[in-house]
């Protein structure tokens, strides 16, 4: 049968089930990335499966995320990183060589593989004919021990590219109209493949901008077909060896299907807060802006920094417009000073960042108070620029400097000078010494973990026991989120390697005394009303009230993520087989469960006695494999159990 | 009489006093630096004064310190400065525009003349024949005003240079020798200043390291000659037609003298945790380092950028070492860039940041737990960095970067290539774009503040009474330090430029409930042992307390420039004539004061009643000018009043 692109990636990849939209797959996984940011928890993570080396081909850890060091967490973070990339066997790129996303696609990035990332913008790799997706933390662990993807078949949504941009319009634009179009969540469930004769004009690194922003239409993720430009991109990067084509089959189908004829594009931007909320940019034109950014993984080719630059060459960017350029990678930044293309930059105004995700993530360059930040990166949400009362647009390289030098957002295509074309160049400085390979098996093995004060062992937990008495510490309404259970933010987020320390904050919004209470009482129950642990996937919000003593959760139903990672780290989530029992539980209850192993085996029912006698009939949805983890103390003790 | 250069700049300059070591003496002051980390505040006061425009020839506003915006604190305060200078007629450095030591010296040092800066390495200014003081806050802003300096006229240190220094040594060693010789404070009470053949073979930057750090032995300021070399700098810089020669008449004499033969001069480094802490590099050569930190105002030229590239020109930093530079101007980098010198820097493995203070402050690039840190910052104080178990070495480029190319403390003589000398360009960029020109004075009458949701207007405070009752509202002992009495840190910093919000931290660990009490109340006493107020300088810990209330304190004796703080924000600083009446005041007593201006008139005895009839006989310092600042409500509205 005809395939397109997606389908034979996920063939040539597919280790169980069926390529039937909705279905479960299992899919062997041949590289994975993670960031610093979700990185750390990963080698916790591994540590504690006690993992000897990583079984993908190529498993490439980079810090990108935390590079603002205010005091030793980051950088203690960072040599712990490159001790546990060097213990089991990844690639390790040093603060400073880049984002991860850019650097990935240029050093390991190969047509007709699988990549997995613990990072949302992971999708930019299918730019060069991969299936590169976005994960948490101990799935892509998991992936790293040799563990296959479980995911749903995506439907393919194939999108039909024809014509050639015009002038001043540039890749950025083309993902912006497909958000137009299909807006925040048209993505969800898919897998998007463009395809079709517009392609010959978008070199790799701008299929890597429409890609890597494919996150924000909610896509499994998006892919582009290996050709001549992407054989062309390998070669640059001295890997003509690593092509191999990859294009659709002709007669293939797509699941769902549009067409963009690039010729009729025009400058668009989305205004603030969602990614979604895109018109052309003559429609806001004329407004003033605080800050014009230049960089992240959204717009990371050397053809975004150079275009900028040879717009502000000789010009000066409004007194009133602080200029940001984050330059993607080492390599990149390297390239520029050879082309004399940072002078210009320099003289115009700019201020020259160390290559990072920096701003992107908040991590410093957050705008004034209310005023307009017009940014070349994929997202938008409120506060993510680290100012609460942001204003954040979306935009091109184009757009955004064309708006610096005249301090007032403007529509690149009204500026008095013509449009400096500008290409990817076919001999990019390549320079790989910040990224450090792996160590041959016999001295990683000597390699002791590097830990700061703040990096603690994930704790061992046990299995499930078959009997156990435990009180109801807490019982929480509906629609309880993870960002309730476990809050991230600034306090937060420097723990988050170091479970105990992090577990102090659990569920503080809700009820503070919740981590004394659990700390004096041990194991305990937890009672939830309807869809438990909505929102964020983050595992935090499973990991520490585990630590706490978190046994069992009894709800009326679960988000789905939340429900995995209970699952994962030995909760055993379960709900009423009748909705009224949630009334005759109250906050500091007593409950009994006997006999629970032969109860998971045996069926979907689970028996709970309260103190004073009662029966609640309870529910669960484990597969056998899921028995077997919770038996096991969680994913990571059965991973390890396994050899 | 034969003048030192010192002598010469405070007799151009003297209006009034007498010349003679430790008598108070006024000068004018020509020229004003402020840096945003205290600008802030300098604006606010002068919007307090409701001046019109900066009476001095030159005053620079450089925003250099807070560059790392995490929210919108930072970038608020910057717009608020930007309209500030536009308003007061100050020039503005914009962010990334570089430190304002090096582009201050650069585009607006000139010989003979006064520099008032409010941070404390204004003194780099002295290398080019200028005299370069670092003082607090309101008191730039009174030089601002217009109003004099007042200081006791110092001690002349002279140091006679002869010599050339060797390969691998560099002006930081000059002054490393210095601190190794006179320690941190051997510069108490005094001008330094530098003289003898020896000048020939230092260039202006190489001068300005030295002038600099002789912050770190304690001097009042630094001075050098303006002779051939600084007509060299100035026309590098077009301003040929500003150079003065000044330089110290053959007969001078000086009130204490050494004398440093630099030939004999090997590379020296500062141990942690203190600048004076200085050995031979050879002395701790071996002991592996986290990071090599190149830049800040201690050696922020050219030569010190250049010498670094030449030195990893195709090598590579250690795979162990974060290497990280920190370009002082955007005319610096803009020049290096010129020059193909940012490349070998980049591709060596540097993290390239913005131009600025940065890490030197503790704005990022804090190092790893107890890891060696290699800077050529010129302070290593224990937690400066951003990491509590810091361990800060301060030395030379040269030594900076031998070490991170051997992932070892390194003693760069032992390298096996030739040392790479490099002069400063007398074709250096000048690139003025991000330093913004004063408006003319109708324009700038037009112009409004802007302030951001943390920028509060200074509240304004009435003259002291005649006749008041008071409660005692806190009794605090001994030794009373203005870090209790008004802390630092991440948590209060911010609050810097919002006296109604920093007022809630008053006393915060010494008595919680202080501020609280304090607003229930309204006017209040404190009584104080001796020693009261010791400590840092900072303004806070005065304005604050007043903006609470506080009108009087009572102490045994105080420290003095706390005591001169009370007063110029219209507090009473009042001494027990008998010690023993501190044991009858207690917290809560009520305190009454009749006929008050007229007992300041009169003499220095002030009688303060108890509510329980007892008489308390206390004594003042004031001087004529202090009473009437008093009457006024502080040193602000005594200006405002001159009108």
């Amino acid at each position: 049968m005809a395939q397109n692109v997606a389908q034979k990636l996920i063939a040539s990849h597919l280790l169980d089930g069926e390529m039937t939209p909705g279905e479960e797959i299992a899919l062997r996984i041949d590289q994975t990335l993670t960031q610093d940011a979700t990185g750390t928890l990963v080698m916790l993570e591994l540590e504690a499966m006690e993992l000897d080396r990583v079984k993908t081909e190529i498993s490439a850890q980079y810090v990108d995320h935390n590079l603002i060091q205010e005091d030793n967490k980051n950088p203690d973070d960072h040599l712990f990183l490159q001790s546990a990339c060097e213990r089991f066997g990844v690639y390790y790129s040093r603060p400073g060589n880049g984002i991860s996303h850019a650097v990935h696609m240029e050093r390991f990035g190969r047509p007709g593989k699988t990549l997995l990332g613990s990072d949302s913008h992971t999708p930019a790799g299918g730019s060069m004919g991969m299936l590169a997706i976005g994960a948490g933390g101990l799935e892509v662990a998991m992936a790293m021990a040799g563990e296959p993807l479980y995911t749903k078949m995506p439907k393919v949504f194939g999108i039909k590219l024809t014509g050639e941009l015009p002038d001043w319009v540039s890749a950025k634009d083309v993902i912006l109209e497909m958000l137009r179009r299909h807006g925040v969540s048209g993505g969800v469930g898919k897998i998007i493949e463009y395809y079709g004769p517009g392609l010959e004009n978008l070199e790799a690194m701008d299929r890597h901008v429409i890609a890597n922003m494919g996150a924000e239409l909610g896509a499994t993720t998006t892919v582009f077909p290996a050709d001549a430009e992407i054989k062309r991109f390998l070669k640059s990067q001295d890997r003509e060896d690593e092509y191999e084509e990859l294009v659709a089959d002709e007669d293939c189908e797509y699941d769902e299907h549009d067409e963009i004829d690039l010729s009729t594009l025009v400058p668009l931007i989305a205004k603030p807060t969602s990614p979604g909320n895109v018109v052309p940019v003559e429609e806001v034109a004329g407004d003033e802006l605080y800050q014009a950014y230049i960089g992240s993984s959204a717009n990371p080719g050397y053809r975004d920094f150079a275009v900028t630059a040879e717009m502000v060459r000789g010009r000066e960017v409004s007194k009133h417009v602080s200029f940001d350029v984050n330059p993607s990678s080492r390599a990149m930044l390297q390239t520029l000073a050879r082309d004399n293309l940072l002078g210009p930059l320099i003289a115009s105004g700019a201020r020259l960042h160390q290559a990072g995700c920096n701003g992107c993530i908040g991590m410093g360059q957050a705008p004034a108070y209310k005023r307009n930040s017009l940014r070349t990166t994929p997202r938008n949400f409120p506060g993510r620029s680290g100012t609460k009362e942001d204003s954040v647009f979306l935009c091109s390289p184009e757009t955004a400097t064309a708006s610096a030098l005249m301090g007032k957002i403007t529509d690149p295509r009204t500026l008095d000078f013509e449009y400096p074309k500008v290409k990817n160049p076919d001999d990019p400085v390549v320079n790989d010494k910040m990224l450090e390979e792996p160590l041959p098996i016999e001295e990683a093995r000597k390699v002791e973990l590097v830990k700061g004060p703040n990096i603690k062992s994930l704790p061992d937990f046990d299995g499930i026991p078959d009997e156990f008495e435990l009180p109801v510490l807490l019982k929480v309404g509906d629609d309880i989120s993870t960002d309730e259970i476990m809050r991230a933010g600034a306090e937060v987020l420097p723990f988050r390697s170091n479970i105990p320390a992090i577990a102090e904050f659990v569920y503080d919004g809700v009820d503070e005394d919740y981590p004394d209470r659990a700390k004096d009482t041990g194991d305990h129950a937890i009672i939830g009303g309807s869809n438990y642990g909505q929102g964020s996937s983050r595992e935090h919000a499973a990991i520490a009230p585990r630590y706490l003593g978190l046994r069992v959760v009894i709800a009326k139903d679960y988000a789905r993520i939340h429900w995995q990672n209970l699952v994962n780290f030995g909760v055993l989530p379960l709900t009423f087989a009748n909705e009224d029992d949630l009334d005759n539980l109250k906050q500091g209850t007593k409950l009994k469960i006997t006999g629970l192993h032969e109860a998971l085996a045996a069926g979907d029912s689970v028996e709970v006695e309260t103190e004073d006698g009662a029966t609640i009939s309870c529910k669960h949805a484990l597969s056998e494999r899921q028995i077997e983890i919770l038996r096991a103390g969680g994913l990571i003790n059965w991973k390890r159990d396994q050899g």
